[in-house]
């Protein structure tokens, strides 16, 4: 009996289950989401929390990697945790007295094992700031990118328009020295709203290549500048990674909206 | 003749003309607007960046001092510079080159003698941002004050409704020794807004005492937290003075808007 009732025990110890988090970080003291050597990636920072809370929390799984300076009001991962350590709220207090400020996990809750935060993604939302006036707003610095000249907003829009739908995106996918072996995506919508100097490009699709949303808005507000045309784009599209768009905005004016399950 | 030429060329050399500008600041790096002994007042690095274009440059005059942490849209100041030295617009770059990023000018031009910044102003616009939800967002680190707790949107407003019009406001206004002379004054509009998790009071009115927004905030969101009464705030105004808000809200949330003239 002694021996059995034990062995429940050490399975019920054993028992995991996974916890899906909503993140929210200012990219500028953190080296990206990834961990790092130097310790400093935000997964870095959320694994240290996890295991300050139980030494057996699993590996940790983002909905996909940002760059050092790219912002995140909504990133999504998921961790395995043993079973009953905590009540899914708990977890966030938890977690966040263990975080450094400048990350906030915002929401937990407990999901099947089937649910992957990469894997199950169906989408992400992207938004793009652009300060777009002479002077720049020191209240907007590290957090939109300054473009001091004209742009023009039509323009803007028409190269939009042709970036929309399935498109081999080759051509706005930076080189980390192994090519993706899928560079086709669909992006169901850009849209370019100006409210005064703040320009903002919104970003709606099934997945972006690595830096593509950067290197979309530095296309488009190349086009804007009137210093890139249509046909321009148009060519980046028909004739996939043998040209590149080679202008990418800085890192930033990006912020991971939301990522679509 | 050349005695005279000499002259009229001397007395050019001492024309001065007015000039206004209009200036933004990210409140945090410096210690409030006035000029300090440490020299990190907003008006410190002005006064500096002036002096590296012009030794002439008189007193730098704003139309009120923000405190440490406060941020401005819109501070106005003026100055008299030397007649001719630039066109209005090359003030704007000139002095940006000469201030750090966290300061900028946004506008300069050229007024009459009888315009100051501070005794000509009319009135003031300030917004204060409160960030409404148990996790505070990363991104409003130093930009809102964080109040996790539930906050009673229509006790707000019938809070704030007691404050408009002309009042005595000795009882929001902080003791800094000296008490203040004339401690009368209007506010025409408060605006209480909530979009999301943001809560953005808007203040309108034609001038505040020190510190009063903060203490304005301060009581307004007590009141909507349950923790104080509409009396209370009745009682306030009543007996000017005699009592004292004592909650005053962080610098952090506040930023000057507009200056009315």
């Amino acid at each position: 009996m002694t021996g059995l009732s034990l062995e429940l025990v050490e399975r019920d110890v054993n028992l995991m289950h996974r916890l899906r988090l909503t993140i929210a970080y200012d990219g500028r003291p953190f080296s990206g989401w990834q961990s790092q050597s130097n310790q400093n990636g935000v997964q870095n920072h959320l694994k240290r929390a996890f295991l300050a809370l139980t030494p057996k929390a699993t590996k940790l799984h983002g909905a996909g990697r940002t760059d050092a300076g790219v912002h995140a009001l909504a990133q999504v991962a998921h961790i395995d945790v043993p079973y009953g350590r905590f009540p899914a709220t708990t977890w966030i207090t938890a977690l966040n007295s263990h975080l450094p400020p400048e990350i906030r996990v915002l929401k937990c809750w407990f999901v099947s094992p089937k649910f992957h935060a990469r894997f199950s993604a169906i989408g992400k939302i992207y938004q793009y700031r652009v300060w777009n006036h002479p002077v720049f707003n020191p209240l907007e610095i590290g957090r939109s990118w300054h473009i001091p000249y004209q742009l023009d907003l039509d323009l803007m829009r028409q190269a939009a328009a042709r970036l929309l739908s399935t498109h081999d995106f080759a051509s706005f996918a930076a080189n980390r020295g192994k090519p993706d072996k899928d560079t086709i995506r669909t992006i169901h919508e850009i849209k370019i709203r100006r409210s005064r100097e703040l320009l903002t490009l919104h970003f709606d699709g099934n997945g972006f290549l690595y830096r593509m949303v950067r290197m979309l808005t530095g296309a488009i507000t190349r086009v804007g500048a009137g210093r890139g045309s249509l046909a321009w784009i148009d060519q980046l599209l028909l004739y996939p990674g043998k040209a590149k768009a080679s202008y990418t905005a800085p890192a930033e004016g990006l912020y991971l909206m939301r990522v679509k399950y």
